[in-house]
């Protein structure tokens, strides 16, 4: 198996992404296509040893970042790295790819050079949250900021055959975002789905409020990509401001610090919850091939984990199953 | 003044409302209309003592519950207590009113009887939400899940005027809730809204992100009432999951607990932050009169707290300003 990685995008990009992807090939039973500038990465590899044929470079000259405007850059800028990655996976010359780099540009390189699995009209950008109970997954994150019913019954299908594939859950539960449990409750949209959903060939608990999303009872978060990203970033957000408050607590005086001490593992434990390095990246779900985002500010253990991700996103026939859940009929276009 | 409180509302009716009432009138330069049960609350009554001048009791014999159709219940059981409560402000027998029960209940009450403020087309529930940086206002909280551009505009404006007047805030921030900072990110609604919003009389910051919302920068925080209640949710959710994961930790054995007891000052004001019961309940701006909804579980402390903001809505003339702002062509409806 070969993954693509976009080795000049994201904040600490080449370094975070060349380190991740030789601790990949000296660990993993995957091979790893670099691609960025030739000389950069090369100078980066030299660092490290590893077994030379399982990682290979492509060259490219250009990035794109979060300050262009992602489709137009897609379409005209074909030396960029997300734009290199994509036509090589599109091309075969890899089974998976990740990139840490702007998601607008690849999302619109999925869409534009990979392509969308027929039947699914909406890939969706699907990110694991930490909750109490382990990770769920909240789809839309942020690729479709309007969507139609249909996509969110898509989304619950897709949802549900990741995390029953990659997570190993085996009747996963999926719920519709609402301002309320009742059928009755939500938006137009959400009030249009829930009967779809109802019929869909998945798990549906019907609606779940933002207060049951944290508690872990539900593995699979439908919402459209607006209401998806206002999520992820309310939590990412509150898991600053009470790490912060934690460490004020902690760090007050001689007293508190001794406390501190005693309850170490535990805080450790609590921040390890809510790392989100821990959960690899967001797979983007409904392209032809696998395609992973990373947090742009990963870590090395973040992007040596989204490749881990990749691995499985690739071994347990996630796309297979979307396509034939969509020939069964369970789609419409 | 005077301040109608349905007492049979909210999850500890009436014990928990008469007692906070009493308290109020005990404390607070108020008089105190109880409205409910004749028997029960005259029987609560007698557990306490206060000047016997400043708290009367207007009998009602039905209460509206979360189960019944708010805008059906309101139209046709008059003797229900949010009725009785609410047509009692519209004749002037009370400056404000106040509720713990049925949320819908409660804006149909607001909206059927009291009426909207000429100009304000929708109405909005406004709810104080703990920041790192104290209280902030999101508005709408759930009232209305389909909005316009310009209902978010009077949102603003409304915001704006409550948390100067309230909150003594001087120049509050107003941002609109989106899924990025740049102007043109947002849906259908946040993009129309951006550009009215630039023009209105308030202290437009422009789009925040749910991660901005904890930090606290922002004070009055805009977005469409199903957003607005999944924000809320997602908060109290993750609030909820904090706390039981903290207690996990300082429970775990005998060293952890004395580590709890060292820091136990500051793990108490984090709480303290977390705590809705500090900020009152959530005003409904835009009717004619001051409506606050207190949160159904609210203690005694909640309630006392909402009867003191009551107060401040109406001694701090935000309906007037809200009135006034609307006359300078602020608003069109």
């Amino acid at each position: 198996m070969r993954i693509i990685v976009d080795a000049m995008g994201g904040d600490h990009a080449p370094e975070v992404p060349v380190e991740a992807a030789v601790k990949a090939a000296n660990t993993l039973d995957i091979d790893i296509v670099l691609v960025g500038d030739e000389n950069r990465l090369k100078s980066e590899l030299l660092k490290y040893a590893y077994p030379s044929d399982k990682i290979t470079i492509v060259h490219s000259d250009d990035v794109i970042t979060n300050y262009d405007e992602p489709a137009m850059a897609v379409k005209s800028r074909k030396t960029a790295s997300v734009v290199v990655c994509a036509n090589l996976l599109k091309d075969g010359e890899g089974d998976a790819m990740l990139s840490m780099g702007s998601t607008g540009a690849l999302l619109a390189a999925g869409l534009l050079i990979v392509g969308r699995i027929k039947g699914i009209s909406r890939p969706a950008l699907a990110t694991l949250i930490p909750t109490k109970k382990g990770p769920a997954m909240l789809m839309d994150a942020g690729a479709n900021t309007a969507c139609k019913p249909e996509n969110l019954v898509q989304f619950g299908i897709m949802g549900d055959i990741y995390m029953k594939n990659v997570l190993g859950i085996k009747r996963p539960k999926v719920g519709l975002v609402s301002n309320g449990e009742e059928e009755g409750k939500g938006n137009d949209l959400t009030k249009e789905a829930y009967p779809l959903m109802k019929k869909a060939d998945f798990n549906f608990v019907g609606n779940i409020e933002g207060r049951d999303i944290m508690a872990g009872e539900t593995d699979v978060i439908v919402c459209d990509g607006f209401v998806g990203n206002v999520i992820l970033k309310t939590i990412e957000g509150m898991g600053i401001v009470v790490a912060s408050l934690l460490k004020q607590i902690f760090l007050k005086n001689v007293i508190t610090k001794i406390g501190a001490l005693l309850v170490r593992k535990g805080v450790s434990d609590f921040k390890k919850m809510l790392d989100y390095s821990e959960y690899g990246g967001a797979p983007l779900l409904g392209t032809k091939k696998p395609i992973i985002k990373g947090h742009g500010s990963s870590n090395v253990k973040a992007v040596y984990s989204a490749l881990i991700q990749a691995k499985k996103f690739v071994e347990t026939n996630v796309i297979e199953d979307i396509k034939n859940s969509i020939l069964e009929g369970n789609i419409n276009d």
